[in-house]
């Protein structure tokens, strides 16, 4: 059994998502934005941020922690507010001495969808199917931190396959 | 008598500086540099940094913060840099109750040194004169921190003067 929570940054939304593993039996165990708010100092909203993602680490208890790679066609004023939601997410991770990961959109979505060029509707669908989720997630950003919580444990098991002895065709 | 702390990101090194009104005089109380390190993971290297930036608070108890405005002219890359580093340092502020002010390089220079083109080394210079110190601070790091409080300490006791019946000539 594995439990890996997923988290996908943003301005104005952080969305997480936990995901557990079971032999190859996917389980939604709990998932959600934190909205940065508008209003407020920056401070003070990273600090709720920061608040509400060890809350979910310490009732969750993932084992690891995946994380999106920034997209680098981001002017430098949007990648400096996302770096300081980012910094303030892997200061949580590590505090609670997790392993981090970090995958690009285009992994997240090839490993959930298939291809990687599948828009939002689509990767809330495979999510939905995946984890067999009678309804959509709250929102977008809680349905992406589920598909890059479910990238990392395809990915793992992947991986995981390999070491123990399978061959990479060429 | 107020204590401000001077915190200069940098995605090498992040300066900090503690410097003391009490009335017109300025005391250095502590500076030094966080080295955010070459290795180790991204997460370690901001927990490390945030760790050091909650300490120096606790041993130094500074009533505020100052810390510079980023300048937009980096490109994305350097700036979601910069974010990591600026969310942590940002966030042991409000975990540790302090106000926060922003100032810009320009404003910082001009405060210090008196005009918004001085160089490294005036402001390193103008650092020493101010707070009465026989050695150059640790590293530009420290010095841009100080100043970096400096400024601040400026700027609210110009505030002070307008608020306490001073007029603004036009």
């Amino acid at each position: 059994m594995i439990r890996v929570m997923g988290i996908d940054c943003g301005t104005e939304f952080t969305g997480f998502g936990v995901v557990e593993q079971n032999g190859k039996s996917l389980r939604h165990v709990a998932s959600g934005a934190i909205s940065a708010g508008e209003s407020g100092a920056l401070a003070d909203r990273l600090t709720h941020i920061h608040l509400v993602l060890c809350q979910v680490i310490q009732e969750h208890t993932p084992s690891h922690v995946a994380i999106e790679e920034v997209f680098y066609s981001v002017n430098a004023k949007s990648a400096l507010k996302l770096g300081h939601v980012r910094g303030v997410a892997l200061l949580a991770t590590s505090q609670n001495k997790l392993p981090v990961a970090e995958y690009s959109p285009l992994s997240v979505k090839s490993a959930v969808c298939g291809y990687g060029r599948a828009d939002k509707n689509q990767v809330q669908q495979m999510v939905m199917r995946l984890l067999k989720l009678e309804e959509a997630p709250e929102s977008e950003d809680a349905a992406d931190a589920l598909a890059i919580a479910i990238c990392h444990l395809h990915t793992s098991a992947t991986l995981q396959r390999q070491k123990s002895g399978g061959t990479i065709k060429k």
